[in-house]
């Protein structure tokens, strides 16, 4: 089955933006591992002149559509009801479903509103998915070559149906087939258009595997995904692809999936027992404090000092008065001593500092975006100039994923440490 | 004009399940607000045909078609181009554009590739939304009696471009009509279940204006809302309903919209030109990397340690070792010598510090959520002990919250400083 998938979200709190349709990204997330091709999401209130014609627009170009929301017990729940009528199919009490619901109540000692009856109501002729955390069955069934789902708007029963129920039935539907891969590569310190610029050619001719890239926080990725009968073929194809692609960007590639810069850092230096402090200026804090929220960085994090102010920088981390006056506080003399005294002071192998300007304003003549990154350890000190970009959050943030990437060919380059 | 708004978002990450759509929730909350009725939303990849389907649909069914994503620099942004084709209106260079995005490559240093002229196109006649956060313009324009808006996917770009842009634009359409103010009333310190308990009569008999409660990130807001003919009129209506309210609750309120504890307690200080300091374990120098964000902190924030470990805590920030060895680092007798040494160290008017278990494991025989925060000034030493509950992440930045709130109350209470 050539597979054109919709999901339809009904709910007039979408709509207000109480809550955002994570049904669909749930849903499609999983549509997109299982082979399935996704190529709209609707949403509609719970209004059943709106819910069918969004019904009749799905059928002209969808043979997959899957509902979320509406199966509920009170008279703006009207999904199945709306369904019915257009596809001129009875509603049948589920005897399941019924006695699911009885119990329900029972257990919680409660008396059953008559309108909780409404939630038994199924579709004639449809394949049931068991509710297993909540009251409202949901249900498959194909009609003229279409097939519909069924399933209820709260996540916490939404999710499980799906899983348990509504993916079993969905893979059958698609048969033998293609198995489908996928692998996120995560790229720093180059652009979306650069990367593509370098990529080019690879993107044009993509096929199998297919290449989407994705930018983000001054972050870009690169999802790749193939698909083959057998899925060692497929793992083939994803790795020869990956070596094409960073035998060219491989510079600034870092990591796999859901990964951070920041992430692959603490490992490293977790792995490697070294421990690390921190002298920061421009960021405030903010390298330390990121730090601080992976889980076991106690054990390689000292601490550190914030040395916002020039008399802090003089008297706690012990900067030179001529460094100020000769260079400024922005300056790679300055950052270099930053690095090299925190080290000392803290009494770790490494000593990592930033100073810079996030601006509004230039600083010590230097333009905004002008930022020094310093890095010390037994080693070596090496200290880094970089331009940035963009808002003063933001030039502040992407300092720190350098201070991380910085870090980490450090390590790279001193094995010793 | 009874508006028909639709909502479209264009990206195949979307459909993909790889990101959420929040655009859609951001708008759908602003329109309601503004009194614009949304009856779709619609998603659709980065495919022209599918586009062009989607756009002809909503032609059908909708007045105001709002667009997010598909602006980018890359091969598969195409909404612009398909928008433009499918209405028959030309691309045109925007020179402001154009010089924005050239002056972008000049700061970064780097050579501009030639797709990043492609952003600035836009649809000839079109009202310009500018992008102050990013490259691609927004646009707005009116075709055979629907409005088209076309804003970026980044929601760091579009939500400004939104508010300051599209917003006012939108609001235009809508004409002579009742007005509606808004006012947000923010409290910290209350539970959203008590603070609903407490103004429940009211809350129940809301009808001009209305309230909205709303709670995160441990704080609750209340959205009161007025329509009035006249200006002045709903203007009194939220005086005398914010009255009522905060005889009831005012102790816990500290700010009207968007403001922040932080923003608030940082403008005190700049006003009363004191100097701050933070010594910070439990924080890891979130305090004052969250003070560094706001603008204008340089003259009054003078830095602080961030002292993650014990050995920084006694060798850079002078805590006695029979503190550490009798009370522990998570004890107010640290917390206050950490508030009162660092105020000492780093020579400013006020010191605070932040000791405590942010889980997910107890430390120094205290349960996870115990927090002390301790407040140095010349007037002055308070330690505070609180019990929080949430995740690791979630209690310190709660901590950082109560600082702040702590922070203000010393200043109310001690006016000489």
């Amino acid at each position: 089955m050539n597979t054109k998938t919709e999901i339809i979200a009904v709910g007039s709190e979408l709509l207000l933006g109480q809550i955002v349709n994570s049904n669909a990204q749930f849903i499609s997330s999983e549509l997109a591992e299982m082979g399935f091709n996704t190529y709209y999401h609707t949403v509609t209130g719970d209004n059943a002149g709106r819910l069918k014609a969004a019904i009749e627009t799905a059928q002209t170009r969808s043979n997959v559509i899957i509902f979320t929301g509406g199966l509920g017990p009170t008279k703006d729940d009207l999904t199945k009801e709306t369904i019915a009528s257009h596809l001129h199919v009875q509603l049948v009490t589920d005897n399941d479903a019924m006695a699911s619901i009885e119990d329900y109540f029972k257990k919680v000692n409660r008396a059953m509103s008559e309108n909780n009856r409404k939630q038994a109501l199924v579709l004639e002729g449809s394949h049931i998915l068991k509710n297993d955390t909540g009251m409202a069955p949901g249900m498959a069934l194909e009609a003229d070559g279409i097939v519909y789902i069924l399933m209820p708007g709260p996540p916490s029963e939404m999710r499980p149906m799906f899983s348990n129920y509504a993916r079993p039935y969905l893979l059958e539907l698609l048969g033998e087939q293609e198995k489908i891969m996928s692998r996120v590569l995560r790229y720093f310190g180059i652009g979306e258009s650069q990367l593509e610029a370098d990529l080019e050619d690879l993107i044009d001719g993509q096929t199998n595997p297919t290449i989407a890239p994705l930018a983000g926080d001054g972050e870009v990725t690169l999802r790749l995904t193939a698909r083959h009968k057998e899925a060692t073929t497929a793992t083939q194809l994803l790795n020869e692809l990956e070596q094409t692609i960073n035998a060219r960007v491989g510079d600034y590639f870092y990591g796999y999936e859901s990964t951070s810069l920041l992430q692959e850092v603490t490992d490293r230096l977790i792995e490697r027992k070294i421990t690390i402090s921190s002298a920061e200026s421009l960021t405030g804090g903010l390298f330390s404090e990121q730090l601080t929220t992976v889980k076991g960085t106690s054990s390689v994090l000292k601490g550190g000092i914030v040395c916002y102010s020039n008399s802090v920088k003089q008297n706690l981390l012990n900067v030179k008065p001529e460094t100020l006056e000769n260079h400024g506080a922005v300056s790679g003399q300055c950052a270099k001593e930053m690095a090299e005294n925190i080290r000392r002071l803290a009494e770790s192998d490494i000593g990592i500092s930033f100073t810079g300007v996030a601006g509004p304003e230039p600083m010590d003549n230097q333009p905004v975006g002008t930022v020094y990154i310093g890095i010390a350890s037994e080693a070596q000190t090496e200290v880094h100039e970089l331009k940035l970009a963009g808002s003063r959050d933001g030039i502040r943030k992407r300092s720190v994923k350098y201070g991380c990437r910085l870090l980490m060919k450090h390590l790279e380059k001193h094995t010793a440490l």
